[in-house]
């Protein structure tokens, strides 16, 4: 295993704290040796990261659902790789993995963390990139959210916000299998049709038309969504939630999963103006972590899977080529540019 | 009878919808004689008019939990009556009842409306005005809002706002009964003294002191709820509902039983801006309305009315007198005058 100590390790840090959108001063790139793993441990080979809006919230300081990423650290990502060193019996050379990566080309994961299960095989024959989608912490998002919080029964309407993205992507497709109707909302008439005509969604409304016929998203729930909304599962937040809540149905739930139109705001977040309709409506709004459910991940995993080969599910990835591109391939996710889940590419298998 | 057509029955009716506090001009005083009941109905005297937050929203037009009152219409209001005429073997004359009498004197219940239970028989032992407070709608409120949403466990930290007021007193009697810590948040230090020598509150935080030396609701909650905040039953919205939102637990309830603080708003309700807390700490918010436990008031009454026997719960009630004070009462409401749930007296028993 010598070889390995002549190898590089091309990493990118966190050099300060955003306000509003991170720039390339936020950033810096860094390089050192590839170290031999400890006992217990292994040394992965990154192939692709998961770039996920969380990762602004990460950036922060204090307090959330996870310990912000310390000044100078690594920053902190999910992604699959490949174990080229092991010494730990579990982990072969040339296994492909999941795991906390973070943004460098090499990653070692030690005794104790594995043991954390902070890593885990993956089955290359469903494709890589789709273990960082459905397969991965998105999916598990989608699915623990939607079927725990959001309880779907067959013939309640489900609207999903950032519909073409990697929880969307999920969410949506899990409600039609289960049986409801699902109206997207995304940014764009390509992913619109998208997920309509490839991913099987009754609808979707593009947030971005500006066209003077349209009346825009609160014309689209009124148009999509006849029998009002039943579950809302919410990644953007902003006047988007506050147009949905004016939709709801007695007894609906609200999942909040993310906020992304707020998460650059250098101005207060803008809270739900219309969250009263809770009252009226004995509706419910309930926050979830993915984290929550890891000891059922593989239950989870284990179903997309099963509708990823019988063909009833699709997995749309984004894929970036570079590590050196993390910075401004994150941005992508702001400005609503990627079509599909956000990947790096760090290197070729 | 032939009496009773020589009664007249004096009447507040809704003249056109407040923009902002309700004032004079919103209302006409009108009045009629008093008719006979028809087949199976029974005609009240009003005694005890329950005057609530929730009138405000009665009076604005547009869908809500329940249909606005219609312009011209007497003012809807519950209350408890004496039963002076009856053609109905289920009441006698001289029984007292909890009934929607409307803002009058006199009120005719149809044999349709006694048999949508409409109307029911009191214990006037337990004290007339009680069953406009504890064990009238504000008391159910308090009592399944609590139970059903909040699902308090001995040890949780239980917030309510509001805590003086009708539905406030209830919860945090509820809540010391099932072994929380409860902490109330109420205007003024007699309130505030009130709820915690009287009722047993562990704290209550007096959001009207500017006194310099206190940092406001949120060193109070810094101060009383240690150990954050599992339970909080709203009934103010605005600031405290976000201070709240900043102290919650994992897994947490809020409840939002009403938001006073917005109702007489001509600006958009404030949302509440922390509302991203709910998913940091996987929590939830929740609306209820009272009438969803219609079915099963009975149970609630039965355990309040025992509480109230043994000495364990108190109900204190602010009594305003004459019909003809109904506008400038109601208004008590709005600035916190209230101390105890506010009740209008129509007639001596």
């Amino acid at each position: 295993m010598s070889t390995l100590t002549a190898l590089t390790n091309h990493q990118i840090r966190l050099a300060s704290r955003p306000s509003g959108l991170p720039t390339a001063a936020n950033w810096r790139h860094t390089e050192e040796p590839v170290a031999e793993p400890g006992p217990g441990g292994v040394l992965v080979k990154t192939l692709y990261l998961s770039l996920d809006p969380a990762m602004r919230g990460w950036m922060n300081e204090g307090k959330s659902y996870i310990a912000p990423v310390e000044i100078d650290a690594v920053m902190r990502a999910g992604g699959v790789g490949k174990v080229i060193a092991s010494n730990n019996p579990g982990f072969a050379v040339g296994d492909y993995v999941n795991a906390g990566l973070d943004v460098q080309e090499y990653c070692l994961i030690s005794a104790e963390n594995i043991k954390r299960s902070g890593i885990f095989k993956v089955d290359a024959s469903l494709g890589l990139t789709t273990w960082t989608n459905v397969l991965g912490m998105p999916g598990m998002t989608g699915f623990f959210g939607l079927m725990e919080v959001g309880m779907p029964k067959a013939g309640e309407t489900v609207v999903v916000s950032g519909a073409a993205g990697a929880v969307g992507q999920t969410v949506g497709q899990i409600a039609k299998i289960k049986g409801c109707r699902v109206v997207g909302i995304a940014g764009g008439q390509a992913k619109c049709d998208w997920v309509v005509k490839e991913l099987g969604f009754d609808a979707c409304i593009d947030y971005k038309n500006t066209d003077v016929q349209s009346k825009g998203v609160r014309a689209g729930l009124k148009e999509h969504c006849p029998n009002g909304v039943d579950i809302y599962f919410d990644n953007v937040g902003g006047e988007i939630l506050d147009m949905v809540l004016a939709k709801i149905n007695r007894k609906a739930r609200i999942i909040i999963c993310g906020a992304i139109s707020q998460y650059n705001n250098t101005t207060p977040v803008k809270g739900p103006a219309n969250y009263l309709s809770l009252l009226v409506n004995r509706a419910r709004m309930e926050g979830i972590v993915v984290f929550d459910y890891a000891d059922r991940y593989h239950l989870g995993v284990a179903e997309m899977a099963g509708y990823l080969k019988s063909g009833k599910m699709k997995s749309r990835e984004d894929v970036v080529q570079g590590i050196e591109n993390f910075p401004t391939a994150l941005l992508k996710l702001f400005n609503g540019e990627n079509f599909g889940k956000l990947v790096l590419q760090v290197a070729q298998d």
